[in-house]
């Protein structure tokens, strides 16, 4: 590992996203097996230029407790499947009803409605097949593994969020209550992705600990930033469409907080993730780059 | 265990549905978790009068190789999960847009589109928590349970019926497309859901291969009739919109074969499931009980 004066984040990202892009590949079943709709679809979404935010701090956790980022790799694949499905799901007509993700047309659009909620819930399904394929440390046994992401990715969390993000349009929502929504919909799934990175790297429990409370502040300030960004930049700079919340009349950490507290607050979060990370030394010098590169990001 | 003869399998079906009624409601969350509306439009659904036989299935069966059925509990509850979610997303406008479902407003009718969709994803990733939650003999770790899970509900069979079922309307399909679809859509979670109970019981290979063939058998024969009484039945009898298949053009074992060859595919089938139970003598009474009354049912 190179000094963090030395790291280069961009080349990290770059490497690391290629390496999870050829295990997902690898992973998914190809398009051509039938019935070859339901493949296309689900690859369609999974390779549309997605920024792989959530492997990537999978398999850093590993990193940062000792682990070998490989023996991470299929859980890493699984939140990224998790992630996509939730994309494709929040994207439909009946929900967000967004026509653009990621500068392409979302799933639905390109597939239809109806197969774009069989290639939600497939990628949904192929995540848990994902973590039963992996060769996690006796600490930590499948088991555990599938009951931390399936708590993280059901009801009483990213679903939760999405249910909550719905409600809250069109009322005024509470600080409390934005912050409620968004560890739900953005942070649990982000805080996971690290845990069972760290878990496949066989943390101790202080460890863990230290690491799911980096991925909750790390979660949370995302959201803010997306809230302010949704807020402020434009739709060919972030690649989807801008201004959705104010659309929908949606209560976001910039309508409840303002600007500047937001971007404050988002700060804050940041600050405490770094000390989270100081006593694992420079193995956690890609999680504390990552941590600088969501308080500064554009899209 | 009563003589094959004295065998009352209402009796039986009433119990075990009781008591999975029972393991569900204490299983799943509250209505008043937050955000209810999700946890209520779950158990809506969950408790809309399904008549549970996968999950007696799946408790039958862990009794057939001698376990004890309280070991398959969670397994059950998480198959019935899977099912109900299918249930959810297919009755969705942007698939088969059914009103109505054991004799009641559908899951989108009720809570909408929106909500609809995330209740299915919800009890879909709910079917994992409760496998995680098992504690299946050593033989059969919670790694090879869900694997077994994911591929039967996953793109591969359940959700690929699903797709071919979409893509069966307005076009001619031959006896091995629909048999196929069938056996996707219908016989995979049939089947898991047989494997999972004598998983949890502890089975022998040579035990488990046979009920996976007596499941295959039962889950294509439940379909063949399906078809047979979305034809020839009346609304009020079957709780659902009847000729839906015939309203969307559909290809079914009756179109394709006919009636009266479909009557005698459907018992061909059964004939097959009594005689892979043969070995497992009078603890496999309740399985062959089930598959004559799959034979005979009226809705």
């Amino acid at each position: 590992m190179k000094s963090p004066a030395a790291f280069d984040l961009n080349q990290y990202l770059d490497q690391t996203c290629t390496r999870v892009d050829a295990a997902l590949d690898k992973l998914l079943p190809a398009e051509s097996v039938p019935p070859p709709t339901i493949h296309k679809a689900m690859r369609y979404s999974i390779f549309a230029g997605g920024k792989r935010i959530r492997p990537v701090l999978c398999l850093a956790a590993c990193e940062a407790v000792g682990g070998t980022p490989a023996a991470a790799m299929p859980l890493a694949c699984a939140v990224e499947c998790i992630h996509t499905y939730s994309l494709i799901h929040d994207d439909l007509p009946s929900m967000d009803d967004d026509d653009l993700r990621r500068g392409k047309p979302t799933n639905h659009k390109v597939f239809g409605e109806g197969i774009a909620v069989l290639a939600g819930d497939a990628l949904l399904t192929e995540a848990f097949a994902l973590v039963a394929r992996s060769q996690p440390p006796k600490r930590y046994p499948v088991r555990v593994l599938v009951s931390d992401l399936a708590l993280a990715a059901g009801s009483l969390r990213l679903i939760a969020g999405q249910v909550q993000d719905l409600e809250n349009e069109e009322r005024h929502a509470s600080l409390d209550e934005v912050k409620t929504t968004h560890l739900n919909k953005t942070a649990a799934l982000i805080t996971t992705s690290i845990r069972l990175g760290a878990m496949a790297g066989n943390a101790s429990p202080s460890e863990l600990k230290r690491l799911t409370r980096y991925g909750q502040d790390l979660g949370l300030a995302f959201q803010v930033i997306d809230d302010i960004l949704d807020a402020t930049s434009t739709k060919e700079i972030m690649g989807k469409s801008v201004r959705a919340d104010e659309k929908n009349n949606k209560s976001t950490f910039p309508t409840v907080l303002g600007l500047d507290k937001s971007r404050q607050y988002a700060a804050d979060l940041i600050a405490d993730a770094h000390k989270q990370l100081k006593p694992f030394g420079p193995r956690a010098t890609p999680l504390a780059a990552i941590a600088d590169f969501f308080l500064t990001r554009k899209n």
